[in-house]
C-alpha cells in the first residue's frame, strides 16, 4: 500500500459501499490482471458500483485522495488493461448488468457496462437481432467499447468502433456525460464516442452504452478452402472484398493451426494455407456468395471447397478454430499460449506472413499463425511454457519484431487487443508525434492522472 | 481589420506565398461564407497553400500574431462554417489537389485535401472503384472530413466517419501529426482520426486524408414507391433495414417534394410520401433485393411499384430529387431554398415528421421534407425570398422549432450539415454537460484559440 491515499479512502469506500468493498487477497488476486501474460501487483482493494451513482462516489473519491481508479469488466483482455501497475482501486463492472432498453425498429440497445455480449444475445434471441462483434471471450460491453474489440465478423459488421452509438461516461472529475443521442448519425461537434471506444478506461468510467444490433440472417452457410500459398489466399480475399460480397467470416489459418485444429477437432483438413469461411443472409445470398467466392477461389488455385451447411458441421469447425490451442497446449507440460496480434493493409498481409515465417524459423515452440485477413489483422498463438524464462524471453522477442515488421508495413501494433501496459512501447513508433495530441487530450480530461494509469500512454 | 496580428502577418504571408495571398475584395467576398444563409464579414485576406510545407508556415504564423485561420474546401458548406466571425486569413486548400496514391487492393485512396470527390471518382473509375460518400455537391475531401459529410449513399456505405482510414493534419502549433496507419482497424490509442473528423477545422488543418474506396457493383436498379402515409413508408425502411438488406439508397419524399419533383423533372408521380429507392450489386442481388423490398412495401400498403433499370430513366429520376428545388425557387422572386436538417432514430421519425408538418402548417412559404430515411435524417427545404425579414424570421423560427422536436426525441440538431456558426446555441441543448469535455478538448489543442474561432462549441 504505497499510496498514502488508500489509507483514507478505505473507510469511506467502506461506508459507500458497505460489502461491495474488499481487501482480501483472493478478490484482490483475482482482479491484478485479465488474460495476459503479463504480472503486476494486485489492487489494494476491490469494490462493486450498482449504480452510476456509486460509480461518481467512487471516482470522487478517488480524485479527492489521488487514487488510481482501474475499471474491470470481465477480465478477458489480453495486455495488461487492468493491472493495478500503481496500486489503487479495482472497480469491477459486474454488478451493473441491467440491459435498459432494446430499441427493436431503431436497431440499437442500451446496457450497463457490465452486460456480457453473451447476456445480451441471449435477451435478443427471440428478437430476432444479434449483437455482432465476438472477441472469442465472453467479454463485457464496457470492456469491448473500452478496447475497441473486435473480432471474427468485423469484416462484415464492423468492429465497435462502428457499433457503438452512444455511451454515458463517468469522466475522471465525476460528472455524468453522454457523448451522443440516439440517432445513428450526426454532424453535431466532436465525435466523443469514438473518443472513449478504445481509450481503456484512462478518460472516464463508461458505465452505459448503446450498441447497434443486427438482425439475425435467415440462412447461414460456411465452407473451407485451402490453398498452395499464402498469396493465393489473400488474392482471394482482396477479390471478395473489392467485389463488395458481404462475407460474415473470412478466416486464415496456416499449416501449423490446421494441424491443431485437426487435432481437436478430429478433422482431416490438408496442411496448407486455407481459408475458413461464413456466409449469411437469404438462402439465395448464401447460395450467390457461396458460388462468387468459390469461383474466385477456384482462379486463384484453391486445392478443394468443402461446405458446411448444416449448423451442427459449421459449430464444430468454428469451435475446433476457436480451440485449436487445446492441442498445442496439451503437447507440453504447463502449456499455455500468447497471443500476438497485428494488423496491416491486407495488400502487405503475404509480406507480414512471410517475415513471420522467417522471424518463427527455429524457434523452440509452435508458433500457430491465423487472423482475421478481410481486415488484415493477423494473430501469431506461441505455444510455451510461461515458466520457461529463456522460451518467454525468446516469445517477446518475437512479438516485438513482428509488431516492428506491421509498424513497416504501414501497419499497426494491435488489429483488436489493445495496448494496456503491453503495448505502450510501440506507442511512439506507430503514432509519431501524434501521441503529443493523445497527451494533451489525457491530460486536459484527467489531469489528475487518476484514471487507469500506466496505460495506453508514454508518458515521457 | 480590427485584429492588430492582420498588419503584421500581411507582409510575412507575401514574403512566404507570394501572390498566393491576396486582400483582394473580390477574393475577400468569395471566401465570406459558404452556401449558407448565414452572412458574416469576409476574411482580411486570403491564401492558397500548395504543400504542408506551407500550410504549417501559415499555422505558425497565424499562431505567433494571434490572428484567426479558417481552412477553405470547396465553399459548399451550409452553417456558416468558413465565415471570417472574427476576421483572419481564410485558407484555400483547392491548389493542394493531389491524388497521392490509389492502393486498390487495400480499397483506400490517399488525397490532399483540396481534391474533390467528383475528381477522385473521375479518377478511380477505369479502376472499377468509387469512393461512395456524396453529400450532393462537389465538396473537398478535406471539406467532407471536416463536417463529417455524408448524404444518399451512407445507408449503404457510411458517412464520413466510417469513410476516413487516416488523416494528416497540421496542429494548431504547427505540428504535422498523422492520425492513424493505414490498416482497416486498430486498437492502437485513443481514436484521433474520429476527433478531427467533424471537428470543423477547430482542432487543426486537415491537409490528407485516405479514404476508403468501394468496388463498383456491377448492376444497379431504382424504384418509386409511393405510400398512403408516413408510418407505413418507414415501417417499409424499418423492415428492410432490419432485415439486412444492403440498399443502396432509400430516400423518402413528401407530398410536397413529390410535386416539385413532377414540376422539375416533367413525372407524374402520386403526390404523396414516396420511397426513391436504389439497388445495387450483382445482377441477382439486384434482382433478389428488388423483389424483398417491394414485397415488404406491398405488405405495408404501398400504393404502386414503378421500376427504372435503365441507366438513363435512373438519371433522370436522381437528377429530379436532386434539383426538385429549382421548380420551387422559380415559383417566387428571388426564390432561394434554406436546407434544414435533424437526425432522429428511425422509429421516431413519423412522430418527426408529424410535428414538422404541424409547426410548417399555415407558414407563408413552401416547405418541403425530405431525407436520408434509412439513417433518420430529415430535411426541411424552405423555399423563400431571402430579403423579406419576415419570412427569414419564421423560417429561423421554424428551424428553432425543428431542432427542438429532434432532440425532444433523441435526436441530433444535424444529421451532416454540421454545426458552424448556425448550430451552436443548440449544442448545450443536445449535449448537455458533454460540451464541457469537448471545451476542454479545444483548449488543451488549441490553447491560442486560433483555428476557426467562433464555431462548433459556445464558448462560455
Amino acid at each position: 500500500m504505497d499510496n498514502p491515499g488508500i489509507a483514507t479512502i478505505l473507510p469511506e469506500l467502506n461506508a459507500l459501499l458497505g460489502s461491495r468493498v474488499t481487501t482480501s487477497a483472493s478478490e484482490r488476486e483475482h482482479h491484478a490482471h485479465g488474460e495476459s501474460y503479463h504480472r503486476s501487483p494486485p489492487p489494494d482493494a476491490v469494490c462493486y458500483p450498482e449504480s452510476t451513482d456509486d460509480v461518481v462516489a467512487i471516482v470522487k473519491l478517488c480524485a479527492r485522495h489521488r487514487v488510481p481508479l482501474i475499471p474491470f469488466g470481465a477480465g478477458s483482455s489480453l495486455e495488461g488493461h487492468v493491472d493495478a501497475v500503481r496500486g489503487g482501486i479495482s472497480m469491477d463492472m459486474r454488478l451493473m448488468n441491467k440491459i435498459l432498453a432494446v430499441n427493436a425498429d431503431d436497431l440499437d440497445a442500451t446496457v450497463q457496462a457490465g452486460v456480457t455480449r453473451k447476456t445480451l444475445n441471449a435477451h435478443l434471441r427471440d428478437k430476432g437481432l444479434f449483437f455482432s462483434v465476438d472477441p472469442g471471450a465472453d467479454a463485457s460491453i464496457g470492456g469491448m467499447c473500452a478496447t475497441r474489440a473486435s473480432g471474427t465478423t468485423a469484416v462484415r459488421y464492423g468492429t465497435m468502433r462502428e457499433n457503438v452509438v452512444s455511451l454515458t461516461v463517468v469522466t475522471p472529475d465525476g460528472e455524468v456525460v453522454r457523448t451522443s443521442r440516439r440517432a445513428r448519425k450526426s454532424a453535431a461537434g466532436y465525435n466523443l464516442t469514438n473518443l472513449f471506444v478504445g481509450s481503456e478506461g484512462t478518460l472516464g468510467v463508461i458505465v452505459e452504452a448503446t450498441v447497434r444490433l443486427h438482425g439475425i440472417p435467415e440462412a447461414v452457410g460456411a465452407a473451407v478452402c485451402p490453398f498452395p500459398t499464402i498469396e493465393a489466399t489473400i488474392r482471394t480475399v482482396v477479390d471478395t472484398i473489392q467485389m463488395g460480397i458481404p462475407i460474415a467470416k473470412m478466416e486464415y489459418l496456416d499449416e501449423q493451426t490446421i494441424q491443431l485444429v485437426n487435432e481437436t477437432g478430429g478433422t482431416h483438413y490438408a496442411e496448407t494455407p486455407t481459408l475458413f469461411l461464413e456466409f449469411s443472409g437469404s438462402e439465395a445470398q448464401v447460395a450467390e456468395q457461396t458460388a462468387s467466392v468459390r469461383a474466385i477461389a477456384e482462379e486463384h488455385g484453391a486445392l478443394s471447397w468443402t461446405s458446411a451447411r448444416d449448423a451442427d458441421e459449421r459449430a464444430k469447425l468454428w469451435h475446433a478454430r476457436a480451440m485449436f490451442h487445446l492441442a498445442g497446449k496439451a503437447r507440453i507440460p504447463n502449456g499455455s499460449m500468447m497471443g500476438l496480434d497485428v494488423c496491416v493493409p491486407i495488400s502487405r498481409l503475404p509480406e507480414c506472413v512471410h517475415r513471420a515465417h522467417e522471424i518463427t524459423r527455429g524457434m523452440p515452440f509452435i508458433v500457430t499463425m491465423l487472423g482475421h485477413v478481410g481486415d488484415g489483422n493477423l494473430h501469431l498463438g506461441i505455444i510455451l511454457d510461461p515458466t520457461n524464462a529463456e522460451h518467454m524471453r525468446l516469445a517477446r522477442k518475437l512479438n516485438e519484431e513482428i509488431v516492428n515488421v506491421a509498424i513497416d508495413l504501414d501497419g499497426t501494433c494491435t488489429g483488436e487487443h489493445g495496448i494496456g501496459t503491453g503495448k505502450i512501447k510501440y506507442m511512439r513508433r506507430e503514432h509519431g508525434n501524434a501521441i503529443g495530441v493523445m497527451q494533451k487530450i489525457k491530460a486536459a480530461l484527467d489531469p489528475l492522472g487518476i484514471m487507469n494509469p500506466g496505460k495506453v500512454l508514454p508518458e515521457d
